[in-house]
């Protein structure tokens, strides 16, 4: 199987890493295809309706198999476990990861991602002009009150969804660390999420992510740091 | 289990109607509890920190659990079954339904619920004015669009996903009939799809949702008739 499992993925997309992640933990492993899903050329629009990473083209029990965006990978892997990998056995946090991949889905997205990384991602690769100014403060205000969230959660529990790390963390992970690359997050002011963060970094699953670099943007000073 | 379950949910919300669906397709028996999520008492601001319906308490092994949305939802009823009911067995047609339950979470959410819906029944519910024709344009632009994609679907496959029902479809049919009550579809254009439909709505576990009532807007004349 692992042999011929092929990624599609944009380095800095929060599914994308997600699914890198998620792959990482399963131990699959896979070939890098990264691509460019602005660009009409794309190769993910042959497979993916919708144009977006990820893609993972595998084979399942002798038969190709393509696996359109995080939820068909986040399953398939989860489907090949013999005992339950990105959720756990408990249904109390089976629930409340699925809770969070929900949110970080639409809520995530919608408040934080759509506003701070098309300010600090998309217009520079777009070429859209500079960042604006009141744009940035309400995505950054957006941001901390996700944080604040986050933060009486993993004070609560060792990870984000309970006792087990589960795909709630990689995904909450996934999207922290493309904010994390462009300086948007202040650890200090976050230490029981600072301490969950600093287990997921140095988890083998996410040293890929700490190489990726952002053309024409250095990261923040302590992105690729397992001791920020 | 099943005396002890009750849905919290908003009868023309689609993602509770497909919580209503998939409850059904799987015989538990549950007890209604309609909530108004846009009131600032509605009780599932107590348990679901978005405050969204559809919620779900019931106990688990003895112990009483909450699921929060849908995903929670569909993952709990699944994670109860001894056989796959709401995903294939099949690893391509898993893939092929969590796919869809994202486009219908996201690209039909958005492109089509965020505006038709917001026209047709947030604006009479919290008395916003009247509904624009701009907007009802692109939204009904919109919804045409998905509706010729579900069409090649189906034309192609017995069900959305593939050879077995699935999540999908209920996802599906869950969206298009809160649509279908603001009489939006024109079922004549799409002959493989409205096929599909009637199936669906044929269902003992649809008949519910044809007795609901929005007030102030009677169905369309079609709604509620198995032999549209």
């Amino acid at each position: 199987m692992s042999e011929s499992t092929v990624l599609f993925h944009f380095a800095f997309q929060p599914a994308s890493r997600a699914a890198r992640l998620a792959l990482g933990e399963a131990r699959i492993e896979w070939t890098d295809t990264p691509v460019r899903p602005w660009e009409d050329d794309c190769p993910v629009n042959d497979f993916n309706p919708s144009g977006l990473p990820p893609v993972v083209q595998t084979t399942d029990r002798g038969r190709p198999l393509t696996l359109c965006e995080l939820p068909a990978v986040l399953g398939w892997i989860e489907d090949q476990q013999k005992a339950p990998l990105l959720l756990s056995a408990d249904p109390a946090e089976r629930a409340e990861a699925r809770r969070l991949t929900g949110w970080f889905e639409r809520r995530f997205t919608d408040e934080v991602d759509a506003v701070l990384l098309h300010e600090r991602m998309e217009k520079p690769l777009l070429k859209l002009g500079p960042p604006e100014a009141r744009a940035l403060r309400h995505g950054r205000d957006a941001l901390k009150s996700h944080l604040a969230m986050l933060e009486d959660l993993v004070a609560a529990r060792d990870w984000l969804a309970g006792r087990r790390l589960s795909q709630a963390d990689l995904i909450a992970a996934a999207h922290l660390s493309v904010l994390d690359y462009f300086g948007e997050i202040q650890w200090a002011n976050w230490p029981s999420l600072k301490t969950w963060y600093s287990k997921l970094k140095s988890r083998p699953c996410f040293r890929p992510l700490l190489a990726d670099r952002f053309v024409g943007v250095p990261p923040s000073a302590w992105y690729a740091d397992l001791d920020f």
